[in-house]
């Protein structure tokens, strides 16, 4: 069988199964998500085994220790994994439920119900956990999930997905409804999103490139979960220690993830007092600063900033500072160079705020709060599958909601159109 | 200029006209559609001729009827584009509306609120009507809007697209936020669907090839107004009568939209007593039929259906026929050969209408009525852009709610995360 016979296999395989796993009570799926939970502590020996021939792989290439961090699973991970599915069996079943009613002028009555949406691809770098966090909250949602995790995790993989299906099956998973794209071959991705006959949404997760490559080249249409570039604004009327505060946790708490700060703008009339200050306090955390011209003029030790800048996620402890004239010019800048993931605006005046809310293009717009917070978790969703940067479908956090459709079912008795 | 740096310009200047057109309070853009409305009925004579331009291209043309009637305007038809832009300003605004609202844990406030989608493009067939339908749907939902009707309706649609600007920016509306494509060159679509850096979302209306074309090619996130392969399921335990009237309705009303019936399935207890009189009804309304083996055993006039017909939206009075032993059978032939569009059962057997209601896959589900219902108005949203067949962001009838997005506004009072 080739390459691409065997993923199409798996795609049909995939689409039967999504005719049954839709139809799942959440009492079912809630039972098999608690049984892969404690498949996965029990196995943990196996999980680490396979997890240590990756490890050992990985010493053979050039990988980055954060790379290498985010491949690792250790005891701790495994039991954090199952308590994450424990969680997702513990939320409300979106499947079912009534989104809205109407009984019409001819007796027809409407209810547009939600449903899941089929068979899902998830396309992620080599993060272990993620195989684990996607096939749980795909099962609640009643959809069937085809798995395609990064090369490097390719044995983790394997053994954890195996260790899924046979805990799951027992308590009625439908066969095929998670399944593991068996290669490390890079061509498994370009074939998986041509199969629209069977797929109905692909969700990559990983970087820049790889997300553009997809989303160009697939067929299948694609939930992006894309880059972020967030500003904080510091307004000429923002409480300064508060600014600092956010300030600092949005770039330093945890520089590597999408919600984390990357450009700094002051507003002017502040600049002098905020400045100095806050610089200080990011270069005892070793942050790297670069500045726009008028920046340098406060503190000129620092770098100066160019458009690249503007225009870069560093995902690191670096950080651009541009000060601006106006609330108008911060907002510009923010809709010229963000990314519409998390953008925030710091200051005590309601109508600079609103107006800020209303005019920045993004999936989350912060008042006095660190963009740190955009995250399922943090809005209530309970879980996430990823934070979508595009408009349709879903926008910002997506949890399980946000994995399913609806559908209108509508009951008459005899009605005709005239 | 170039035709690509022409387009391109168009789109950067919507890009502009939809930071404010979002921005517009329901009065205003109520009082620019009635504007509108009135400008229509006002510039009639200036509308017709532009139109008998238009009609008078196609006489060199092999042009269908059907073609020529839906290119074709005439006073009443101007009328019912004036009455439609009035309905749409009496529709409630969509943008604003708060979808969700939560106070987190520690203090957070997050408010999910409903805003415009931004750009829209509008690709569509040589029907002027949908020029006025379109740009006022777009108006209302907040969204600055690319026109590009088919060539053979240019001079209506500049006409149109003409005196719609000329009596809306007095009112208020923001420069670029209606354009109409000024070429009638079909390379000028291939550049639109590239522009993602300026349009939000592409809608295409037509044929079923032209969207398939849009689909495999844009860049830009693309809303399907599919084909309608929409089957009626006639159970064992149908009212006859009901069918009968149910059938010939979806079929014979108006066989030439998305919403009509193409396949009629009966089971085999009820065949030999339904389908003789439902064939002398079809064949009184002048209907070709073309039915599987076993219908050719009960009707042996009829044409023999091939794979061919199953998957054929005939659009026209043709009709095919399959007699099947199961609803189990119905329904599997449903989600083979249906475009997930609209489909019906009609049973007095309440266990396997729900059957047929969960397990069949499409936007549109019906159980005792006909499939011609599946229409914006008739499902109450007021006035609809189309009718989408895919799954994410919209599925089924689309009204104004449907040319929105999402953005969460997240209030503080200093969080940060930790």
């Amino acid at each position: 069988m080739t390459l691409k016979e065997k993923i199409k296999e798996n795609a049909s395989l995939a689409k039967i199964a999504a005719g049954k796993i839709k139809n799942l009570s959440a009492t079912v799926k809630n039972g098999i998500l608690l049984a892969i939970a404690s498949a996965l502590e029990k196995n943990e020996k196996e999980i680490l085994e396979a997890n240590r021939k990756d490890l050992h792989l990985t010493r053979e290439k050039k990988c980055s220790c954060a790379f290498i961090e985010r491949l690792t699973l250790t005891r701790e991970r495994i039991k954090s994994m199952a308590d994450g599915l424990r969680k997702v069996a513990s939320l409300p079943d979106p499947v079912g439920e009534t989104i809205g009613e109407i009984v019409r002028y001819n007796g027809l009555r409407i209810k547009k119900v939600r449903v899941p949406l089929g068979v899902i691809g998830i396309i992620y770098e080599s993060r272990p956990n993620v195989t684990c966090d996607a096939a749980g909250l795909c099962l609640k949602s009643g959809n069937a999930v085809l798995l395609r995790g990064g090369s490097f995790a390719f044995n983790s993989n394997l053994c954890l997905v195996k260790i899924m299906i046979e805990a799951a099956l027992p308590k009625g998973l439908p066969e095929g409804s998670i399944q593991f794209i068996e290669t490390t071959e890079r061509e498994a991705i370009g074939e998986l999103i041509c199969l629209d006959e069977f797929i109905d949404v692909i969700i990559p997760r990983g970087g820049e490139e790889m997300i553009k490559n997809i989303k160009s080249n697939s067929s299948v249409p694609v939930i992006t979960h894309g880059k972020g570039l967030c500003h904080i604004y510091v307004d000429k009327e923002a409480i300064l220690e508060q600014a600092q505060k956010i300030c600092f946790n949005a770039k330093v708490q945890r520089p590597g993830v999408c919600n984390a700060m990357e450009t700094l703008l002051i507003h002017k009339d502040i600049a002098k007092e905020f400045l100095p200050k806050m610089v200080k306090i990011f270069e005892e955390a070793a942050v790297e600063l670069r500045g726009c011209k008028k920046t340098k003029k406060i503190v000129s030790s620092i770098k100066e900033a160019t458009v690249e800048d503007w225009e870069t996620e560093y995902l690191s402890l670096i950080l651009s500072i541009k000060i601006v004239d106006s609330l108008n010019e911060a907002i510009e800048h923010i809709n010229q160079y963000g990314s519409q993931h998390s953008e925030a605006i710091i200051t005590e005046n309601k109508e600079r705020a609103e107006q800020f809310l209303s005019r920045v293009d993004a999936a989350s717009v912060y008042w006095n709060a660190s963009t740190r917070f955009s995250d399922g978790e943090e809005f209530g969703l309970g879980a996430e599958i990823g934070i979508s940067t595009q408009k349709l479908h879903a926008r910002g956090p997506m949890g399980l909601r946000e994995l399913t459709t609806y559908k209108f079912l509508i009951y008459g008795n005899g009605q005709i159109r005239t």
